[in-house]
């Protein structure tokens, strides 16, 4: 790195201002939220805790768009992802898994490790699981032996987003009975997310993306026919179980100690989303961002990783740094001087691309910050790149051309 | 205002993400700093709070740079500048003050309601009070009738820093035995000052600026002089008695109930500045920032309000709106489309002028929101202005040029 003049926080103990935080999760938390969990634990086994957990069953409900029925896990969403397969599935079981970035990648190793029998399509990283292509695996599949197709919305590794309406009516015109299974985690309550007009079977949420809130909590919403999945699976489970889970339902009681104080902020964050902004409004706001984000990096003469516009990630966009560059030079500029937190690139994208997060309680100011911090970054770390990046942002934030 | 595309907020019932509190004061507040308050309050004549207290006194005296007594008062800052009239006058006293600014203007109205008989000095509020001008104001007071010269170290309602060390020389130069009475409201801990090198008599200061805390606590540091003086000062004064808090000198507890929690924020603030980030980085963030926010202003083709570079505010830049657009205007286009608040133009500057606060605890992405907010706000309310503001900050933030 080269010499630049010294920022804030550099020759200091202490780190000045706020932190941006603008990986694809976890994302900035309200300070509504952290006030509304800055309260004491209360007994999980009374009629007030029960009350509050039939509210936030409902409340997301709305979030998954589903009338069906909802587990939520004290875990990560990886956790959540493990409880979708192991109550879906047995040993031996084909499933349907796509190559296509990081994440989507480390569902397949946690298949192999359950012993189901993964066949693979792989993308370029760059683009997602094509449809089509999607179809004609299943109408190849003509004993029926893939039971489940497991597709991840939104890639957080590389701002790759499925079509997972499309992928939905592929499997329909294959007339396939394969389970859908859906990783909603770093969409969740940032793009639009139908589980069941979309006929998905099981979708796989956490807490720490567009919900605002820590780590810590695990969905799973599960169809009819997941549920009747589950009756034959005999993957080994235990905590994940949803039978366990669901001799609760209705009740308000888990099965273990759930955890309580993400439950409040769950509480405060469904009123955020769902009563005082509406789930359109923040759907139009991630869409709003990605769009400047983007419109920044083109001007900068760079690449998104991303390269098919109908896949373009609202949420977060990954960004290829210059052919003989660093992304991670870059990000530790940034973080260095201007304390803001990029996201890395992950296995074959590492070094090669960083990762802006646009998720959460993110308004228009905290975005061009974001990528102030990103176009000055690149000057003091001499990354070559067009000049305009935060001007064609703000030209489309502030007037919409 | 002209219709523009709808931001983040505009259309929903909650705020979203961080709110851009860009007045010069009150400041952002730290966590750390809102966190330290959140404990009970403890006994204020406790041997614990009695040590706190004398901590606190310490530390200020370190941020004063004096090693004179210094009061505390539950107050805002106007309190503190009314301390340090009660004390020091007697009713029909002369004094020479300064009508350059809106607030500067105030304590002319305050000293005029104490009785006492005001001196004013005018500038056309784009300049400090001159100390060649007040050196030979004071010349001319030959029977030595000025009793104080009372000035603003930085005027907050137009950025425009006096020179405090130039106005001693010039009271030194005339041999004028008038006490030195230093507002440093919006300077403490955003500029150097210097309390007993300068020769300042009564120091005036308030919690919410430079030190990061909430409104409520004000400040007077006093010297032997001052001291000397207060003891036939005839101006009624009780909850502002200097002898009555000095009655608690030395042993941590007064003569009411102290502001308790601010305390804690105290302790917590001058633990961030002089110990984890020290006073002369402190000083030179705040510099940084100031020149940057210049840059864009200039760059945009308006003018800062302070017309003379040695007079130029680290904590505050005010900037005329071009001759007949509306400051108001753009304020509340910020405020409604990119919850960021700025300060308005205060009476002859009112809706002339805005004013951005760039004090406390910023770094240089909360400093770059805040322009392009500026800078999207003009674009959104059709305020002519030439492009490139950004980017001359932005160059002059990453790479010094």
């Amino acid at each position: 790195m080269t010499h630049v003049p010294q920022g804030p926080g550099e020759r200091t103990k202490r780190k000045i201002g706020w932190h941006f935080l603008q990986l694809p999760g976890p994302t900035n938390i309200p300070a509504r939220i952290r006030n509304a969990m800055d309260r004491p634990a209360i007994d999980q086994r009374s009629k007030q805790f029960a009350r509050l957990a039939l509210k936030l069953f409902g409340g997301l409900q709305k979030v998954f768009k589903t009338k069906k029925e909802i587990f939520i896990y004290p875990s990560s969403g990886t956790g959540a992802g493990e409880a979708a397969l192991a109550n879906s599935l047995s040993v031996g079981d084909k499933i349907l898994m796509f190559d296509s970035g990081w994440f989507s990648f480390l569902w397949i190793k946690m298949a192999k490790q359950f012993g189901l029998d993964v066949d693979v399509m792989e993308t370029d990283w760059r683009h997602a699981p094509d449809p089509q292509a999607i179809g004609e695996r299943l109408a190849d599949d003509k004993d029926r032996a893939i039971k489940a197709v497991f597709v991840v919305h939104n890639e957080t590794s590389n701002g790759v987003t499925a079509r997972i309406p499309e992928i939905r009516r592929a499997m329909d015109d294959a007339d396939h009975p394969a389970l859908y299974i859906v990783d909603t985690i770093s969409s969740l309550a940032c793009m639009d997310f139908r589980m069941d007009e979309w006929g998905i079977d099981i979708a796989v949420g956490g807490s720490q993306k567009g919900l605002m809130l820590p780590p810590g909590l695990g969905f799973n919403a599960v169809s009819e026919k997941a549920r009747r999945a589950a009756e034959t699976a005999n993957l080994p489970k235990c905590y994940w179980d949803w039978e366990w889970q669901r001799e609760c339902e209705g009740t308000g009681f888990f099965p273990y100690t759930p955890a309580i104080n993400l439950f409040y902020g769950l509480e405060e964050s469904l009123k955020m989303l769902l009563e005082e902004e509406g789930l359109d409004n923040v759907f139009a706001r991630h869409a709003r961002h990605g769009e400047a984000t983007r419109r920044a990096v083109n001007a900068w003469g760079l690449e998104t990783v991303c390269q098919e516009p109908r896949e373009y990630s609202d949420s977060i966009t990954a960004v290829m740094v210059p052919e003989g560059q660093s992304a991670d030079d870059l990000r530790a500029v940034v973080l260095e001087r201007f304390n803001m937190a990029l996201g890395g690139g992950l296995q074959r994208l590492a070094n090669k691309a960083f990762r802006i997060g646009h998720m959460g309680d993110m308004n228009d100011l905290m975005l061009t910050a974001t990528l102030t911090g990103v176009e000055m970054g690149m000057a003091a770390a001499q990354i070559p790149h067009e000049p305009g990046g935060i001007v064609a942002a703000e030209r489309y934030l502030a007037l919409g051309d």
